[in-house]
């Protein structure tokens, strides 16, 4: 057994980003972390704490009028010689873990701590496994289990966003266009069907297809279509049978999963189409009061989230849900992932002014 | 060391068939069947016999003007439980190499014993390995070693071809079509470019490709243009930046591979083109003397063969000539290959009325 590692959630936010960032919490091995996170809340007499797994649930109980859930991940794609993290001298701090997403986590940790009376009674969450497959996913496992913890009016995912509000996110749905054939000598090819040569037409819809831009709640959605693979061939000599084109929908959160599926069948008439992934969007909710209160507070112009995030997982409970967080979404995962410490005290900042402001309503 | 099977000349040709496919004799495993066939013709005074690894060279020395090239590959591909070989009631025989091609040699075999002064000089072979890679071929190996003993104004494969003479072949050509793209995420897919998508106008362009009839020396060549691979693709959520589509090109054997190669480039402009695989076809050659009365003797009309066969690398030594075997190639390596024993007849008596007639110019 090694000693729980221990964080000062006294220290400034970028401290405690680097300290969180330098434990190694691979997906899959979080323990470490989530002790010493656990530790830290367990001696804030003004949060219940409740341990799942390797998520943790702080909620503060002053019977205020309206409840905010605010949560984030605290797994990391593997590191890759990324780690221990390194502050350079344009305020910039690099490594595993930066952008996605412990900087959410240290602002949540400090914030939940510090502030004992926030405006809205607030749910914290921190939670495991949401770099791997879903069904591993540690805010997945406490809906199933727990959902009476995670209820509330609005929910804050501190995913990358820049340090900008981002709302919902596009639904994802994959599936397979299968064209089948009749095998043949290639050397007499007319007497079988040739099942890539039957794909053509498809992927000609995908190659002039123009994504639709769908303006939802008040932000404008960008689809993407997609073939991300194809693959057909018996051998050199052999008219193929089969070819199999997969396809990725992204689609506004404006459509449900059974829409885009329907979509994407009237894209391809008399095509056999399996669907073999799908995730529905998540409406940016933005309409919602705590969500008016939450952009007065932060500033700024909210925009569309185009990845899939687990603000989905609220908008499926029925909880309007944005991203907001620091760190640019795209270097997530990157080796040089990095983040610019003013985007993690801005969202410190702007956390605590929504807290500790005057909420309308409460 | 097992004793070397026997095989008895006198018998007819059917049976020598089975007693010939009865022999195991997959490619690289023919030395058996090669020893049974060299020791009855080092017993045929008439014949000179060169053996070369398990290739059988036996010729005729009688001063004719013209000299014939009859040849036939040994080699099987592996045998499914289809061995031994089973003569049904309507005169069907069944089993490996009953088509491809043990009853081409069975009736050389006998014809080579048999015509002590036939009307032109034959040459005489039987070779390995033609159902494996070309650099086995035995046939190659041959022209490679010992060129002169090919030498010849005419050949007669006996690859099957339903007791009819198939004359030449076409070439064929493999080629990959590459196409580039640039790698993005799938929920943000404007920002890449997708290699798949630019696959669509080549796949468009041979779907609808109508393959060309081109008449060669008399003969009408079929060709065909298939896609017959297709590979792209890097992950679920990613834009794929590579997409390969495998082309195989079967042209008439009046186009050389270099315009076989040309035409495909002209078909796919601006698409960056790789020849994998290219084998010359063969003309037919069906003007030559000795083919003329090949023809008249074996009766019947000359067709265009569209597989590529051995005949090509006569072709390659300037030498015209055709397939003539019994058996559907249609049913070459299938597990339920089989021969109406009569096409082997047939094609006894039609070559033994080539080698016993009156041959003009002799």
């Amino acid at each position: 057994m090694t000693a729980t590692p221990r964080l000062d959630p006294s220290l400034g936010s970028v401290e405690l980003t680097r300290a969180i960032c330098d434990i190694h919490s691979v997906s899959g091995e979080e323990t470490a972390l989530a002790d010493a996170i656990e530790q830290v809340l367990r001696a804030a007499p003004h949060l219940e704490v409740t341990r799942d797994g390797d998520a943790i649930v702080a909620r503060t109980n002053l019977g205020r009028a309206r409840r905010a859930v605010i949560a984030g991940h605290i797994d990391t794609v593997p590191i890759n010689d990324n780690l221990p993290t390194r502050l350079d001298d344009e305020g910039v701090l690099w490594g595993r873990g930066t952008v996605d997403m412990k900087g959410g986590c240290a602002v949540q940790l400090k914030l939940a701590v510090e502030l004992t009376e926030p405006a809205v009674d607030v749910t914290w969450v921190w939670y495991d496994n949401e770099e791997v497959e879903a069904t591993r996913n540690g805010l997945g496992r406490l809906a199933r289990a727990h959902p009476e913890l995670l209820e509330a009016d609005f929910a804050v995912l501190g995913e990358p966003s820049n340090g900008e509000v981002e709302g919902g996110c596009n639904g994802t749905i994959r599936v397979e266009l299968r064209f089948s054939g009749r095998r043949a000598h290639s050397a007499r090819a007319w007497k079988g069907v040739n099942a890539i040569h039957a794909a053509a037409a498809a992927l000609t819809i995908l190659a002039e297809h123009e994504a639709e831009e769908v303006e939802v709640d008040g932000l404008v959605y960008r689809e993407s279509l997609s073939a991300v693979g194809i693959r057909g061939g018996v051998a050199g000599n052999v008219i193929p049978d089969e070819a199999v084109v997969t396809v990725n929908y992204r689609f506004a959160p404006s459509r449900s999963g059974a829409e885009a599926e329907q979509l994407l069948r009237e894209l391809f008439p008399g095509v056999e189409l399996v669907v073999t992934d799908l995730s529905e969007g998540a409406r940016p909710g933005l309409d919602a009061p705590l969500a008016q209160d939450f952009l007065r507070a932060v500033g700024g112009e909210a925009r569309p989230k185009y990845g899939w995030t687990d603000v989905a997982r609220f908008s499926a409970l029925g909880i309007p849900a944005v991203n907001y967080g620091p760190g640019d979404p795209m270097l997530a995962h990157a080796d040089d992932e990095r983040v610019p410490v003013e985007q993690i005290e801005r969202c410190e900042a702007g956390l605590r002014a929504w807290l500790t402001g005057e909420i309308r309503g409460n």
